[in-house]
């Protein structure tokens, strides 16, 4: 039988860990007292999770691994991960760190479509890391933010997003911003030849976010942001493998309100779901992530895992130009540099700026 | 201006409080430095958010009180979530515990249709809490679910849902097991005169949620249940206000994943979203919530609150038949309890317990 294998981190007393563990057992399949469920050959066999090993940490919690019969899983999007986290989720002191899919768990999901490979066939950037930035911030009007594109294209940025913050508002349209923004890379690309790709940020609910997807696929943008711990995975699933004919990246609001392992949510769940590129907030910049929590997430999304394409990881959350050569040094090529805010903080020297960012990108001696 | 008020709990140094959360102030807003930010006499104006007060909580943490414009919402429900809590979440040791939407917010939200009146008319209960079990485990057969559902329905249940385990399996698929259990509820029904609320668990992603609803309401259900956190809960506000005509339960499955105050996610967002009635862990059971959180979440559900209808809080996770008059006492009567696998512990005494159930809450005074 295909197993889908997790692993929590139980905090609390070690010599309670065994009972909790076989508690998560009950609790993520069939919700019921144990003599309950083993009244029915079928439920006892084919149901219900097994405790596969409980072990000390070293910090004084526990780690468990419970397999799950697949089938509890119904293949579903959504019902992963009731059976990943649900209920067991409300007990404060457990952290679910790390999951297994089987083989048909994976097919079913598919995860990336595009990845790492076809994010380097659509910006041609073959040998070296890429570089990313926001028109930004909320509050500018459509013109305004094709302003700050032209310049971002100018100065030879591979991919330009939107900010997760801008939405449809009465001040900044979707449409609008979104047909100004493709105009200007239009503009730049006659100029000088370099098309930068526009990522417009896609969100609301599902009828909106598909509406704005076709909106922004019809107008030649060739990828879309969305954050998928805003939107819900199921929806962020149907929106990559339903909807989107263009790569997805992934954005991180909402996803650090989550008591999962940053190394899973960002390195293999939204993988899994088909996030093309995962955004994260890096050790270099204002969250301050562990070095080896980085790592472990870039890892995750780059190995070989169950056939999935690999995706791109896109550390961001506030990198200074000065540390790119450290940072490219750390990720290696496979990777893709995002930076913000900060080429705007000189006043009238955002292209001077920008350049610098992509020329560090450039001749940064990666790692890997 | 109007402004959406969010409290935030701050972990750590507090000399470092109001520094914080003047950070927090544009990160959930503008995501750039100040400076950049105040160029735009629009965007220091309308966007930006505002510090309005910082406090000592007592216990060492600082409660940090910041006024948005509601304009950078946009009125929209996946937006405003990420002006909630999106980037700042990733702060390990900042907590979301409050907020405050204006009335334009709450207008276009919109909150519950039916909520503690609607669910009223809807069994007929009038001066009493109302009582709620689960068809379970995942594993049965939908002729052993229906059977599950006949016995509860004698015993004079009031709502039963399904287990939220229960997907569209292959050992029992969604169409069938609606089918047969409100079979089961019409048989009772005409023997007996108590037509039991029977409520679907809808789970997937935006399309067939929202093709099981349709199946769901044209079979004749008349309550439906959905887990929102693992949905998302943009995707469930689009079906309680563009697709249900009918009731809708939300289970707190994978919500416990969330750092947001438990009183702030059951007790207020879910309503603003349009749960009718809200089931949460309870103070009595295996899950060991505070009781001021239990007291406080349904407090915020069936408050007066910007002209919004309360919901029905529905206290569950483990309720034992000797607790039903305390608990009773305790949530008073515009409430619902939700009693799951425990009445099934004894072989061969369903009908008995899920009596016994029915008997202590009709025998139940309440405390309001």
């Amino acid at each position: 039988m295909e197993l889908l294998r997790a692993t929590y981190r139980l905090e609390g007393d070690p010599s309670q860990a065994q009972a909790r563990a076989e508690a998560i057992a009950l609790e993520q399949t069939v919700e019921v007292p144990r003599a309950v469920a083993m009244r029915e050959p079928f439920i006892a066999r084919e149901i219900i999770g097994r405790v596969e090993s409980v072990e000390p940490a070293g910090d004084g919690s526990a780690l468990a691994v419970i397999g799950y019969p697949v089938a509890a899983t119904a293949l579903d999007p959504a019902q992963l991960l009731g059976v990943l986290f649900g209920n067991t989720s409300l007990h404060a002191d457990v952290q679910c760190v790390d999951f297994d899919p089987p083989p048909s768990l994976c097919k079913a999901l598919r995860g990336p479509r595009a990845g790492v490979t076809g994010l380097r066939d659509l910006t041609g950037v073959r040998d070296r890391a890429l570089t990313c930035t926001a028109v930004k911030p909320l509050g500018h009007s459509p013109a305004a933010l094709a302003g700050l594109m032209r310049t971002f294209a100018r100065a030879g940025i591979d991919v330009v997003k939107d900010d997760q913050g801008l939405a449809d508002h009465d001040f900044c349209p979707f449409e609008a911003r979104v047909e100004a923004c493709l105009a200007a890379v239009e503009e730049v690309a006659s100029e000088t030849g370099h098309r930068t790709v526009y990522a417009p940020n896609l969100i609301g609910t599902p009828e909106r976010v598909f509406a704005q997807l076709r909106f922004a696929q019809d107008s030649g943008a060739r990828a879309v942001m969305v954050s998928p711990m805003l939107l819900g995975l199921p929806t962020f699933w149907e929106l990559c493998h339903r909807h989107a004919s263009v790569p997805v990246l992934a954005h991180p609001s909402h996803a650090g309100a989550l008591r999962y392992a940053p190394e899973l949510l960002f390195g293999k769940l939204l993988r899994l779901y088909g996030a093309d590129a995962v955004i994260f907030v890096g050790y270099a910049g204002r969250f301050g992530m562990p070095r080896a929590t980085c790592a472990a997430i870039a890892g995750n999304l780059r190995a070989e895992w169950h056939g999935l394409a690999p995706s791109l990881p896109v550390p961001g959350g506030g990198i200074a130009i000065e540390d790119v050569p450290e940072v490219v040094r750390f990720y290696g090529r496979d990777a893709m540099l995002l930076v913000g805010g900060s080429l705007q903080l000189e006043p009238g020297a955002l292209l001077e700026r920008s350049r610098a960012f992509a020329a560090a990108v450039r001749e940064a001696r990666s790692g890997g």
